[in-house]
């Protein structure tokens, strides 16, 4: 096996007892890279000998004898929308080129931290919202790798490194790691700072990570999350024990909530067929529960939450740049500009009942299993696909993760959705090990 | 000296020491508002039996060995907006007449706690917003008490309770502790619950508290300030030193930055006149310091986010019974419906930056010195004067303190305002406590 085929949590561990440098694996994920870039084009910035000098940099430590943490030497691809004191952040605008902050997002500093090579950044949507990247999907690429964390998705999903990291506002790290066929993880919000990330609705804004693990989606989320009071949306808590919460058993016979959602008539027939396989599959654990019908407005809460928070936070891109931003963003901007006040606050209010309900759920439930995606990724570039069955997680900041264990009509991965409700991701991912169980029996 | 006069932490000593039964002390007060309430109107809801029942629960805990809280058999007033589960909650408006909440508020239910007596319910204004209710200024029955939490200031003023409990979205507590001559404390955002309190503005509402001393306004502060999860404002933290803090002397030469506001030019001649004397008698202890340009928009922004954030939480109010509310708040309520989103949200943001030009200013200055209203209480029952000199302090969720330290030109009390940055309370005990001395002396 070659060092960049290698998990995270395998990386690490050889690189910690001696079996294999840092160097190494950068080397042979920047080889990988090499080979399938100009067909993927995950990144946008990638500097090779300044990643070995990282690299080189974290073997001297552990040469040393200092502690090495969690993620000493992996390294581990960044989403262009957050900001890194040593490489450009460009948030995949043109407004934004040749943009170098002077600090690290607390995101990259705690994986910086934890050990972490910040190998490069990887191609966002323009302003990570609809107009895409050049980067293409990795299994054909013909077809979009979804968005906005594109790069992120694509180059774990291409083996280029086992670990990325992306955001999510409406559907952007559930809906690429479905298309790409990778595990993605959005945490609930307020657990990963998004101080030093491009911001778009502090309402929505969730961080979010990507890899070919569960173990290592664990691995890198718990890195991630420690208490920043910079963003207001944190609050002081223990950290989650995502890995040793996963390790257990679950206690008792694990119920799932199936929830096609209000949006269930926009998946393809497909998708459709496979949840009813998958469900089937899973027999008595399974009950069809409908969101009541208070959810109907759900959809359209985050969108116009999501309007309003970009046209107030993208004012200056708008105002001074109007003519090098896209007609999607352009036009999102202008709908955002006509939403009142009484009607924002509303929907953000409407987001505490969201989650009362989804507290009521979980007494009987241990997890909503939804897709991920309408279908497969779709084919062409010049679009990323729909986030429509991601728009009420992300409204309502729960935590969410991608299983990579379904297949499209043409052969293409599938997410299957896991859902919990707020807060409770360790035992989200205990549930999520335990249904990739069941489908490997 | 009658009970009635006591103040309420010699009050709770005597009470605590057995010089002084609670069942005395609300008898005497009671006297006092039989005595004083046709003509001052502090209440809305006031059940003697009642009052005397809780009293005499209270000396039964006290001979049953009970431990007592630091408030016990001390009577408090509760403006008309703190839901409580035993008294009916009507917020000023025939719209919520008769409306009998099933539970405490948290600062209620905190105030029990302590050992207070809930003597009764104050007069608010309609919706704690600008139309008066019945109460009158105890100094002189032709002029406003102030508002909103007038039967708040004008039942401590007239000596019927020793301590009472306020609110300010806009200056609802500054300005009536002001008019009426009496010490008033708006704690910084985020240190009393709003839980069970009418919602206003969840960006703005601040809990507050009158009393006739510095000492009795830091006793009850610190029997209300508790974390409390339901009000998403609140974080948890340890509680303020208020009265430990206040009792030592400021460690250096305290500095103090005579900020005349935005605003001076709304400032009464009388009241130029007397903080000029005031300075003057501080001496070096003072410099005029101005608030940069960038706070010329401050009050708008107070006055925009009220606007929207009452439109969106008096809603049903407006749209079911706006033939039944006030036409200052109806056109209030209008004014807010055509505010948008991405204003709003500016608004919003831009408070951050008015605090942290505070936190600068603080770095040279242990605490603001400002006028608390424009001038004494006016003339007339018909308003309750203007809040034009509380708005940038309730906008920014500073500590206020209002001490009754002037006089206006027909001899009634005019209040001097001390404000710090954010949670910065206790020292902003310490320095009124040293200002006192100084005027004292």
């Amino acid at each position: 096996m070659l060092p960049f085929q290698l998990s995270a949590t395998e990386a690490a561990r050889k690189i910690r007892d001696g079996e294999l440098t840092s160097e190494e694996l950068v080397q042979s994920c920047l080889d990988r890279i090499e080979e399938h870039e100009g067909t993927v084009g995950a990144w946008i910035h990638l500097d090779k000998e300044y990643a070995l000098e990282q690299a080189k940099a974290a073997q001297a430590r552990r040469q040393a004898g200092e502690q090495l943490g969690p993620l000493h030497g992996v390294p581990v691809g960044v989403k262009d929308i957050f900001d890194t004191a040593d490489m450009p952040t460009q948030c995949g605008s043109a407004l934004y080129s040749g943009r170098t902050p002077t600090r690290d997002s607390m995101a990259v500093a705690l994986l910086r931290a934890a050990g972490a090579i910040i190998m490069g950044k990887t191609v966002t949507t323009e302003f990570a919202f609809y107009s895409p990247g050049k980067t293409t999907n990795p299994h054909d690429a013909t077809r979009t790798p979804g968005g906005s964390s594109s790069g992120s998705a694509a180059s774990v999903a291409s083996f280029m490194v086992p670990l990325s990291v992306g955001s999510q506002t409406n559907g952007s790290v559930i809906r690429p790691a479905s298309f790409c066929g990778v595990f993605g993880y959005k945490p609930s919000l307020g657990l990963i700072s998004r101080h030093g990330v491009l911001k778009l609705s502090s309402q929505l804004d969730a961080m979010g990570v990507f890899a070919r693990s569960l173990d290592d989606l664990a691995l890198i989320g718990e890195c991630m999350m420690a208490y920043d009071g910079n963003d207001a949306g944190m609050r002081p808590r223990s950290r989650p024990p995502l890995a040793s919460v996963m390790a257990e058993d679950p206690p008792a016979k694990p119920r799932i909530a199936f929830v096609r959602s209000p949006v269930w008539d926009q998946a393809e027939e497909s998708t459709k067929e496979a949840f009813r396989e998958l469900c089937e599959h899973l027999g008595d654990h399974v009950d069809i529960v409908e969101l009541p019908s208070i959810f109907d407005n759900a959809v359209q809460d985050q969108g116009l939450i999501m309007a309003a928070d970009m046209s107030r936070n993208l004012t200056k891109v708008y105002e001074d740049g109007k003519d090098k931003i896209s007609p999607v963003l352009c036009e999102l901007i202008e709908k955002g500009r006509t939403i009142t006040a009484v009607d924002y606050c509303s929907a953000i209010d409407r987001i505490d009942m969201y989650n009362a309900v989804f507290d009521h759920i979980m007494t009987d439930y241990d997890f909503i299993l939804t897709p991920a995606t309408p279908g497969e990724a779709p084919v062409g570039l010049d679009a990323t696909g729909s986030p429509i069955f991601n728009s009420i997680w992300s409204l309502c900041g729960v935590p969410a993760i991608t299983l990579p264990i379904l297949q499209g009509p043409a052969g293409m991965p599938l997410g299957a959705q896991l859902v919990s409700n707020r807060l409770d991701d360790a035992r989200l991912f205990r549930n999520a090990r335990w249904l990739l169980s069941q489908i490997e029996e």
